[in-house]
C-alpha cells in the first residue's frame, strides 16, 4: 500500500478555493490521470466550487485546511504529507490579495501599517513558510513536472511555484501605487530567488520558479476588469502556466517567467 | 519668529541612537551649522550617546521618541514638525534589523513567520509609513540637499534616503541565505521606487533613493566581521553617502546606490 502511495505523483495547491488556485486543480486533474491534488484553503466549508470539484474526484482531490498565515497549520499539512506519501512534486503558491480592502493603494494616503503588514503575510511570509515545511518533501519529489536536464549529474526532483505579478518587477515599474501589493511580491521574488538557491544545491534539486499568470478574470481583479483590454480566463492562463512549468529544466530556476515564458526582470 | 523656522533647513533622521543612523546626525551637524537635526529613536533614555550629542547642540539636535511599528507616533512627529517648521528637507530613514535574533538565517529551518513579520515590520513597512506622513513636509523643503537641475522647470525640493542594502538585489543575489533581511530590503527597493514616481509629479519633487552603504563596523554587522575584508568606520561609510546625497539631481530619484555612487540592479 504505501508503496502504491510512494509512487503517486502528489502536487499541492495552496489557495485553492477561488480564481487560479482552483482553475490550477481542475487543468491538474485533467492533465495527468494519475496526479493527486492535494488543494488548501483556509475556508473550506466556503470553498463550495472546491467541493463540487472534491466530489466528483474523491479519490484524487483532497481539501485541507490552511490560513497561511498560521504556521502550524502549514507544519500539520506537512506532517501529514510526509506520513502518507513522502515526497511531493509540484507544490503552487497561489493565494494572494491586493490589499485586505480589495483594492490596491491609489497613492500614500491610502497605506496604512495594517494593511502592508497583512498583505505581506498573505502573498510573502505564508508562501515562503509553505517552500520551508515542504522543502524536504520537495526534494523527495520524482521529477514528473518539468523537463530533465541533459546534464544526468543535475536533476531534479520537483517544481515549486510562487504566483508573483509583473507589478512586482522594481525595474518596470512605472506608474506607481499598488504600494502593498507591489512590495509583497517583490519581496516574495526574493523569496523565490533564495529557494532557487537553497534548494538547488545537491543531487535533488527543486527548480524553484516565481510566475506572472497576465491579467485574468478572478476576483483578484476585479475592480480594474473595465481597463483591461486583454483579460485572459482562468482556464486559458493556468493552461500557459502549465506549459511552462512543464517546460522547465534546472537551468531556469530562479528566474520570474510570464505565462508566455518570456524572463522578467526584477 | 515663525518666519526665522522656516528658513532653517530639517533634516530627520529615523533610527538614531546607534551606528550608521547616529553618525549621520554627528556629520550632518559637522557639515552645516545651519541644520535642524530631528533624531528619531523608540527609546531615547537608552541613546547614550545620542543624548551627549543633543547636550553638546541643544539648538541644532532634537531627539524625539518614534518607534516606527506605530504609526500613531510617526503622526505625531509629522503633526509636531509640521506645526514648528513647516517643511523637511532629509528624510533619512536608517533604524534596520537583520533578524530579530540579530542573525540572518542561515537557511529555511531558521525562517519562521515572527521574525519575518518583526522585520518586515522595522525595515520596510516603518520606512514607508514615515514617508506617508513627512511626504507632504518634504514637498514643502527649500532643496537644501541635493543638486538644483539644470532644468528650471523640474525641481525638487527635498531628498528622501531609505538605508537599504546590496544583498537586498535579487539579480545580485548569489548565496542566499538571510530571507527575512533580503526580502525586507527588496520590499523596500520597491517602496522607495514607488515612492519616486509619487512624490516625483508635480512642481516640488522629492528625489528619492535607496543607498548601500558598504558593509560597516555597527552593531548591526558585528556578528560577521571577522569575514569582511574591507570593514567601514561608520565615518567614511557616512561621509560618502552624504556626498552621494549631495550630488543628487531630480533624475536620479528612484535609484539604488552604493555608498560610491555606482548604480545596483534590482
Ligand atoms: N488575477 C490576476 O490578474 C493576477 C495577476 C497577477 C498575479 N496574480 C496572482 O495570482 C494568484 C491568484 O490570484 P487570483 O487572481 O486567483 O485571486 P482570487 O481569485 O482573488 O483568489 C485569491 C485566493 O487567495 C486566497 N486568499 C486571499 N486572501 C487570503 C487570506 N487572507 N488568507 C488566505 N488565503 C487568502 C483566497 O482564499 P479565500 O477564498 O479564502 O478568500 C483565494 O483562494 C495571486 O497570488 C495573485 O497575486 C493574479
Ligand atoms: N552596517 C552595515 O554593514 C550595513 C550594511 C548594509 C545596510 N545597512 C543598513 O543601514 C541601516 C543602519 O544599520 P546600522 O548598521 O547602523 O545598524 P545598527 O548599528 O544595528 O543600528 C540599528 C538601528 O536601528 C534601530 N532599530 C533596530 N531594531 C529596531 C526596532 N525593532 N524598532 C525600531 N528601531 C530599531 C536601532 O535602535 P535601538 O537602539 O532602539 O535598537 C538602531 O538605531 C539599516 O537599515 C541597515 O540595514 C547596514
Amino acid at each position: 500500500m504505501s508503496c502504491i502511495l510512494m509512487n503517486t505523483p502528489v502536487s499541492i495547491v495552496q489557495g485553492a478555493s477561488r480564481g487560479l488556485g482552483l482553475q490550477f486543480c481542475k487543468t491538474l486533474l485533467n492533465q495527468n490521470k494519475e496526479l493527486l491534488v492535494i488543494a488548501t484553503c483556509r475556508n473550506p466549508d466556503k470553498a463550495h466550487e472546491l467541493k463540487v470539484l472534491e466530489s466528483q474526484n474523491t479519490s484524487r482531490l483532497q481539501i485541507h485546511q490552511v490560513d497561511v498565515r498560521n504556521e502550524s497549520h502549514i507544519n500539520a499539512l506537512s506532517e501529514f504529507v510526509k506520513e502518507k506519501y513522502g515526497k511531493v512534486d509540484l507544490l503552487i503558491n497561489s493565494a494572494g490579495m491586493l490589499h485586505p480592502s480589495g483594492k490596491g493603494e491609489t497613492s500614500l494616503k491610502d497605506v496604512s501599517f495594517e494593511g502592508l503588514r497583512s498583505t505581506f503575510e498573505v502573498n510573502t511570509i505564508g508562501p515562503l513558510i509553505m517552500a520551508k515545511y515542504f522543502g524536504p518533501l520537495l526534494m523527495k519529489g520524482g521529477s514528473t513536472f518539468g523537463l530533465r536536464s541533459e546534464d544526468t549529474k543535475v536533476r531534479h526532483s520537483a517544481v515549486l511555484v510562487n504566483m508573483s505579478a509583473k507589478v512586482g518587477s522594481i525595474s518596470d515599474n512605472g506608474l506607481g501605487g499598488w504600494y502593498s501589493y507591489r512590495m509583497s511580491k517583490a519581496a516574495l521574488n526574493m523569496a523565490t530567488k533564495n529557494l532557487s538557491i537553497e534548494l538547488g544545491r545537491g543531487k535533488n534539486r527543486v527548480i524553484c520558479v516565481a510566475l506572472h499568470p497576465g491579467t485574468v478574470d478572478t476576483d483578484l481583479s476585479r475592480p480594474y476588469h473595465k481597463n483591461v483590454p486583454k483579460l485572459f480566463t482562468t482556464e486559458y492562463s493556468v493552461e500557459c502556466l502549465l506549459n511552462v512549468i512543464n517546460s522547465l529544466t534546472v537551468s531556469d530556476t530562479g528566474k520570474y517567467l510570464t505565462y508566455d515564458r518570456s524572463e522578467l526582470q526584477f
